[in-house]
């Protein structure tokens, strides 16, 4: 890899988490350019013209090209690498559990998390908060289905870690922060445990 | 391919016509089995035991494996075809625009034509109801986008129709059902007749 990466990003987004885990994993160089998006640092003309006009981080600069969705860098980024299947239906398989992750995890613990986390339950509008049941319900349904999947299973896809195991792992590891019962599910547990257990894994925070 | 392909599906959905239409322009064959959502038909225990527990269409059924999310589902049957670019960021830009259209058409688009036209509003819950205006405004934000991003250009990925351009033409092409101005925007409006133009192009009712 030639051009310059750089990571577009707001560092307690577990969508961002995910880029810098993968790149860990790969050993891959990654600058790291930080947007406070509770004071709208995405929503800038500048940012809106310049890296994403979906006003979303997280984007991956590759040279002059500007890459969004989390799930599609880490794709770019482990390339021909381990986390990516090389059977037809495994790669599939693994596209299944991200485009699952993005529909059924993140707008359910993502966004409650960060509704309750960062913005602050008193902020939120009514509207935000009569959605709150629905998104506990639906979150609680994912995790169940995931728990019920990882039975006698290590990994979503095969038998080593994926970069869906890394996409599920994002959000799903601070779901407690949204008031998601996340450990009651014990194959997710040992899943989640296993995933920060792999060597060279990295926290959010470290 | 020698497995026998069976899609699990349900016609009026378009995450099921961008599967026969990715078929229909590689020249796959599908099986093809109906199941009415409107009564439940993928909520039975059967239904989630053997085919998808997450109770829904499509389900493309290889063999004896079962590969759910429509956007996996297209990948797998594009595998190593003309419609999905080998350029290392070009395919990862594919992806971008596939979770975007998972993220930010689908939910909005699909799920307003959906409570409108099949469910009916006067069935719909007072939540749902409650829904609608803030998804109108994402529909429309996305649709703005979208146009954006094709001023100047035939396809959303690279010099040809990709698997991209057909996941964004399934919902986008039916969203006048659920009271979204497509076609409105006149880059959108060029594209899907562009899409539609295509040698091999199938429409959702053919």
């Amino acid at each position: 890899m030639t051009a310059t990466l750089t990571l577009h990003q707001y560092a307690q987004s577990a969508n961002c988490y995910k880029i810098w885990l993968t790149a860990a994993h790969l050993g891959i160089a990654l600058d790291r350019r930080e947007y406070d998006i509770l004071k709208g640092e995405t929503r800038t003309p500048e940012f809106l013209a310049n890296v994403n006009s979906n006003g979303r981080i997280p984007v991956l600069q590759v040279g002059d090209r500007f890459l969004p969705e989390s799930n599609a860098i880490i794709t770019y980024l482990a390339h021909g690498s381990r986390l990516i299947p090389t059977d037809r239906f495994d790669h599939a398989d693994m596209l299944h559990w991200m485009f699952f992750e993005q529909y059924h995890v993140e707008p359910n613990l993502g966004t409650v998390r960060f509704w309750r986390r960062f913005v602050g339950e008193g902020a939120l509008t009514e509207f935000q908060r009569a959605q709150i049941p629905a998104k506990l319900a639906a979150g609680e349904a994912a995790l169940a289905l995931m728990d019920e999947h990882l039975a006698g299973r290590d990994w979503f896809v095969g038998q080593g870690m994926t970069l869906a195991d890394i996409a599920l792992y994002a959000y799903t590891h601070v779901g407690e922060d949204g008031g998601f019962a996340v450990r009651s599910h014990p194959n997710v547990a040992a899943w989640l445990a296993r995933v920060a257990a792999e060597p060279g894994h990295v926290g959010m925070n470290d």
